[in-house]
């Protein structure tokens, strides 16, 4: 049993929406020793909301104030900013203190050095709010997975991208209007690109990468399509077809290799993942034993990312720390991408779909113009995800881009009696 | 970080399914540093499936082989009997054993004493697998969920049934076809009893109040319903109004009271409950922060459940035990069965229907005789749980028993849109 549980005092890095979050669910949460001793914020102008409790006293402008106090165990680092949380944390963690962030971005580009900082400094990192939200995903990865044999990860784990493509598939929104509908409701940036373009959840998939399989992968290395280019043709190509269209971050381990691959995905309709909506995420999980394990929650939101936070917190009143298991077992799987997988892409014309470099053709069709839908092609076929980088890489300037990606399913086996039926295209 | 990690010498007990599973399941994992010294079985006459490495002096007959040997660190406790496995369990906890159980109706009637034992003895009991088999539901509500504010756990945490209610739903089974069916496939045991009754659900409820809520609900205490009586009948009348019947265990709490009942529930067909198929189980976790919450996995099985054992024994190479946090935190709710639930409750004639002790009636049907359906009388209406554990006991001789009856909501404000429009009675 852990009886070395004692309070907690904090050091909090930014006050926006999480951070809010954060104060009020320790506020009205009972049972948790831990308070918040200073609140480290940039904006000197911003009006904050003081109260009985949150006077300004609470608020500094110098990172110090929290770095330096030895009272000071944890520093909970909740801003935007990657860079400077990568300064705060990595400090904070030289300093002896352990560190709680909700900042995927910095976490995927440091999580090999932030592993080894953890170690030298024998202090506990945790990071629960970073991936999935309110999904305690990484724990349950690295204390109720460590021991079964995970063949894949699957998951919704961007809110604002699964909002969209909701509206899109439900309500026949196109992308532009339901993007708009998402900015209004605050499920999206007003600057939305590292949500639509799967770079959010590219760093989580790298993340998880680590958690569930022990490899670290830089997420410059996870081939991602965004859903920038999805339109309502091919939303409605899905859906007439008994698919529906989400953004999934996948990751496949098959014997010794290792595969992720973050991008628009033909989802089956009566499938878990289908059933994922609006700003929600949900994982899907397969192993030896276990066999398939479905999660779902909240991905953002300022209380349910605070209540994840939260959980870390209250973890480190009983010194929990992630021990990274996996990549400490033998057989860890080694990143590829040279597996193929399928494909569904959307080309304007025959001429630039004949030039894509698929390794194997399963279906092909010409569409007629037909109102909005304009005239093009569209073909499921295989390609090395290799190749598919390269074409997606801008440093190949005389390549035909598709007008639109997305993986069609993940084995050519599946995908031969799903697509190889001839059908009509009706979109 | 946790670094007293050590090699675990287990004793089992049991060698069934389950007992089977975990016997594989450590042969292919790596990383788990445990391994089973002796293994106590009831039948001398058994054939055991002996290999190279589970030779026959592995087994014994005599428990103490285990129990009085020092050199065993966890009592692995696999068996049937519950009182068998409450002897084994209360022993090995005395003797300074760690524990690992399955057993939820051993666990259900013991908790009080078992929870004491623990913290006597110094050491700890874990039972993930006894709930929701491969869903880590009790882990979570202990380490994760610790400090958010539940208000409702909900969910279809026995198999059989639900592989029942789903053959009836959505093939339109009989309940006696779908049965035979579920005992064919091994999902349900020769004697279904304990499953259909619902004990098997009021058994896990019971865990579940007091890792979710800090309240010690002894498993009588918790009005239960078994699916025996759900005819086809009832499944179309759900069916037809948008809904489908699951056997709900539901757990809530309204400010200071906690009611709990398990019972045939209308669930609404597009929900995440409703989706949950055949022999899984799904938890639905209503909390102030991280809002909806939802878990699936499979309920039962050789490999699931051995998993979930699996985790547990992991869990004790780090000295892992529950705290039971929610009952040690302040305002911890009283169970009542003093509320209200609405319920659909079909009668064989508006005699009987009339002599129910509903507290308000929302609608009431007269069933003409069809086809296989016979003449009866439908009411939906609101009665005290107290009121419903009254009629169901069978002390009472002279009372009228409805045919069947199912929870229609929990709330009678979302009841009355839903049935509070007219609608004619079409099975």
């Amino acid at each position: 049993m852990n009886t070395n549980n004692k309070t907690l005092t904090l050091g909090l890095f930014g006050f926006g929406c999480v951070g809010k979050g954060l104060w009020d669910v320790l506020q009205s949460t009972h049972g948790i020793k831990a308070e918040i001793k200073q609140i480290c914020v940039k904006d000197r102008t911003k009006q904050r909301p003081l109260s009985d409790t949150l006077t300004a006293d609470k608020f500094t402008f110098n990172p110090n104030d929290i770095l330096l106090d030895e009272s000071i165990d944890v520093v909970v680092e909740l801003i935007d900013d990657a860079s400077s949380a990568y300064a705060i944390v990595k400090t904070a963690l030289q300093r002896g203190k352990a560190v709680v962030s909700a900042n995927k971005k910095m976490i995927a580009e440091h999580l090999d050095e932030l592993i080894a900082l953890q170690q030298q400094y024998s202090v506990p990192l945790l990071y629960e709010a970073a991936v999935g939200g309110s999904i305690p995903i990484i724990r349950l990865l690295e204390e109720y997975y460590d021991n079964d044999l995970l063949r894949s990860v699957e998951g919704i784990i961007n809110g604002t991208t699964n909002y969209i493509l909701t509206k899109m598939s439900t309500e026949a929104q196109s992308y532009t209007t339901a993007l708009k509908s998402a900015q209004e409701l605050g499920f999206a940036e007003s600057n939305p690109h590292l949500d639509v373009s799967g770079i959010d959840a590219r760093n989580k998939t790298s993340i998880l990468c680590t958690h569930a399989f022990g490899v670290i992968v830089p997420p410059e290395n996870i081939v991602t399509i965004g859903i920038e280019n999805i339109s309502s043709a091919d939303v409605v190509f899905a859906n007439n077809r008994g698919y529906t269209i989400k953004l999934i971050a996948s990751i496949k381990r098959v014997d010794s290799a290792l595969t992720a691959v973050v991008a628009p995905t033909f989802v089956p309709l009566d499938s878990q993942l289908a059933f994922v909506r609006n700003e929600f995420n949900g994982i899907e999980l397969q192993a030896a034993f276990s066999d398939t394990q479905f999660l779902l929650g909240r991905g953002a939101g300022s209380h349910p990312t605070a209540s994840a936070v939260l959980s870390d917190i209250s973890a480190l009143t009983y010194q929990y720390g992630y021990e990274y298991k996996k990549s400490k077992q033998p057989d860890i799987p080694t990143f590829s991408n040279k597996e193929k997988i399928s494909i569904y892409a959307r080309f304007a014309n025959e001429d630039d779909a004949a030039e894509f470099p698929f390794s194997e053709i399963h279906q092909w069709f010409s569409i007629k113009a037909d109102g909005e839908v304009k005239e093009g092609t569209v073909v499921i076929g295989s390609v090395e995800i290799d190749a598919l980088q390269q074409i997606l890489s801008t440093s190949q300037p005389n390549t035909v881009q598709p007008l639109s990606i997305a993986i069609a399913q993940l084995t050519t086996e599946s995908l031969s009696t799903v697509f190889l039926r001839q059908e009509s295209l009706a979109f």
